[in-house]
């Protein structure tokens, strides 16, 4: 199999399901219990609080376990702006339906909410975020990266607008975790979400950074866990396995971006040769895995389900848009007509794959292209 | 190691794991990718759906996969009075905190929040629930069984009474599931709350049963998952093993409740002849594996960090409260002394547990009751 959609998810590393083993079996006490099987939970939560703290240079306490990107998102976005003084965010079109649809939430609860344009390379315009700052602005929400055209925004900038005008920011970083180089000290943001599965973590375990101080009410009431503001027994093995994934990441980054950097080039190279195959997104300030193009006259989904025959698995739009027929609201964002957003598919490729995998894919999809093309 | 704190988790079972594994290893797809990978998770997902819906005798449709029973709780709670003209809520005293802090929550929000008293026992006053129902009454949530003292309360009269009212009504049914036998045809709810790791699966998947037709937001916004009703990428590993762990309880269900009120019955009498423990909560109508008591002039801590020194795992109070040192406020609710509410230990039973170990721990809880009595 040839795995080209790790923007999707990823599969477990083989680390860190070895590392989560233990608290999947013998290792199951609650965390909250003071007995010795309580307390080993206990230790391995704290433990991979500190590694992933002392990788993202922030304090052990401002980390929160959660379920999902989704959910950090959604807390991020809900639980913040408690007062009435400050009842106005700012966001843009192409941040992912978590951020999305929670900010339609907030809105129907009387929140109102300004979503920035993006330019044709998915960046989002500084001088409009600054002309849209009032007196209300309570939080910037602005991803880090973006899951289709894998555009890395200006989140350095923001941040410095963020704090100029003395207003929250919030980033989604589920894509450029582990693919942007980065720390939170010289990253100064409030709130960061991160998801567990786009990086050889399991399915089902998230962060939210929160710096201290930050006021925010709680998503998930409850117990007392996660220093009183997230509750639910803690899923320790999954604690341990993000913690694991943002180590290793964090290990070998360096050299993993530059070799997905350059495999992507190289296929990239390869597929804008062919007539008829398009670039979606930016050249510069791109996720190192990002490829996302339009084959011009060919359904995705056709395409889709025909690597599928070489047991080769890339997207036809973001996973959690599949099935669905609408034009990604990505790539109207940034400009592209409807033929075009209807002819997209997105590969994304990590560290574990190779230059052979993508010549064959290559030769599949013009294969494919002949095929299909109308 | 002697387990006997299976309110508070559970090991996850042979069976779970091994059903789990290749979902872990190499079944990594997103459920919503079109490709096989994909479609593999997809089927495993639907298929636990259909399993799980077969034995609780509703429509597969009617279960959402959630993080944990906490998540089913918040959603239950906040999310389904969404009409100005149904603002109040009936609940009790002693429901877990996930209910009673989103109950909190949602009465800062301008909901009007009852809590029913219980009796000596822990059950609930039908006639005060009846008398607390008023026109703007939208909502009775009540626990099917209480995770500190075990009480089974009456929930198949409460959905009477809220079927004649036309009121909704949602049980969290957390310690009840594996350890009551029930099916949501003649028990009829609208919503029920069910969490994975009580019962052999993993911590950090949950269900909320959601009755067609019932009108409720979504709790986490996102992408279109659970039909469109609880965004995130699916915990694929997790819902497979909650729906074996359900699976398994169902089918040994008659035995492992015979088997474990024997065996707790066996322990009671014995711990019960002891001069200084005093039992909590109801003779009848209690969880089979639930024993509640009280050493007098005993600190918990001290007895279950002794008992600790012998392998043994006990319980002071609810997992969710440890470390602190108020007295439970369910043992305060069913009129207990500050004094008893402050000796109180838990022990759960389940079927893996057997008469020698009993025995053991009998001879440990005598002895540290010489030891720290004061
Ligand atoms: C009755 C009851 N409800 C809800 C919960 C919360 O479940 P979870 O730990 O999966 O969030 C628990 C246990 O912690 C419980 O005993
Ligand atoms: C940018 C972005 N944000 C949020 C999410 C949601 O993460 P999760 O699937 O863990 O809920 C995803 C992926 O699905 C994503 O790509």
């Amino acid at each position: 199999m040839i795995y080209f959609d790790n923007a999707a998810t990823t599969k477990i590393s083989e680390n860190v399901l070895e590392e989560m083993m233990p608290y999947l079996k013998e290792n199951y006490g609650n965390a909250s219990s003071i007995y010795s099987l309580g307390q080993k939970s206990r230790a391995a939560i704290e433990n991979s609080r500190i590694k992933i703290a002392e990788i993202l240079k922030i304090k052990p306490s401002e980390i929160y376990f959660t379920s999902s990107g989704s959910e950090s998102d959604n807390w991020a976005i809900k639980d913040i702006l408690n007062k009435k003084e400050k009842n106005h965010i700012i966001s843009s079109r192409i941040e992912h339906p978590a951020v999305l649809n929670s900010l339609k939430y907030v809105e129907s609860k009387g929140i109102d909410v300004t979503l920035l344009s993006v330019d044709e390379f998915g960046n989002v315009n500084l001088d409009e975020l600054k002309n849209s700052i009032n007196d209300k602005t309570g939080l910037i929400s602005i991803m880090f990266a973006n899951n289709e055209i894998g555009t890395v925004e200006p989140v350095y900038e923001i941040s410095k607008i963020a704090r100029e005008n003395n207003i929250l920011f919030h980033t989604d970083a589920v894509q450029a975790i582990g693919n942007v180089k980065f720390n939170l000290k010289d990253l100064d943001v409030d709130m960061m979400s991160i998801s567990g599965h786009k990086l050889g973590a399991p399915k089902g375990i998230g962060i939210l950074y929160i710096k201290d101080g930050t006021e925010i009410n709680s998503f998930i009431h409850g117990g007392s866990q996660e220093r009183d503001r997230r509750a639910s027994t803690e899923n320790v093995a999954s604690i341990v396995g993000i913690a694991r994934a943002i180590s290793d990441a964090s290990e070998n980054i360096d050299e993993n971006i530059e070799y997905t950097k350059d495999l992507r080039d190289y296929f990239l190279e390869k597929l804008l040769n062919v007539d008829g195959i398009i670039l979606n997104g930016p050249i510069e300030n791109r996720l190192p895995g990002n490829i996302n193009i339009s084959l011009k006259g060919v359904k995705p989904q056709t395409m889709v389900r025909y690597l599928d025959m070489f047991d080769i698995c890339v997207s036809q739009g973001s996973a959690c848009a599949a099935g669905s027929i609408e034009p990604s609201y990505v790539l109207s964002a940034i400009g592209r007509s409807e033929e075009l957003a209807l002819s997209m598919i997105r590969i994304s490729l990590n560290h574990n794959n190779t230059k052979e995998e993508c010549d064959f894919v290559f030769d599949k999809i013009l294969r494919g292209m002949k095929k299909f093309k109308k």
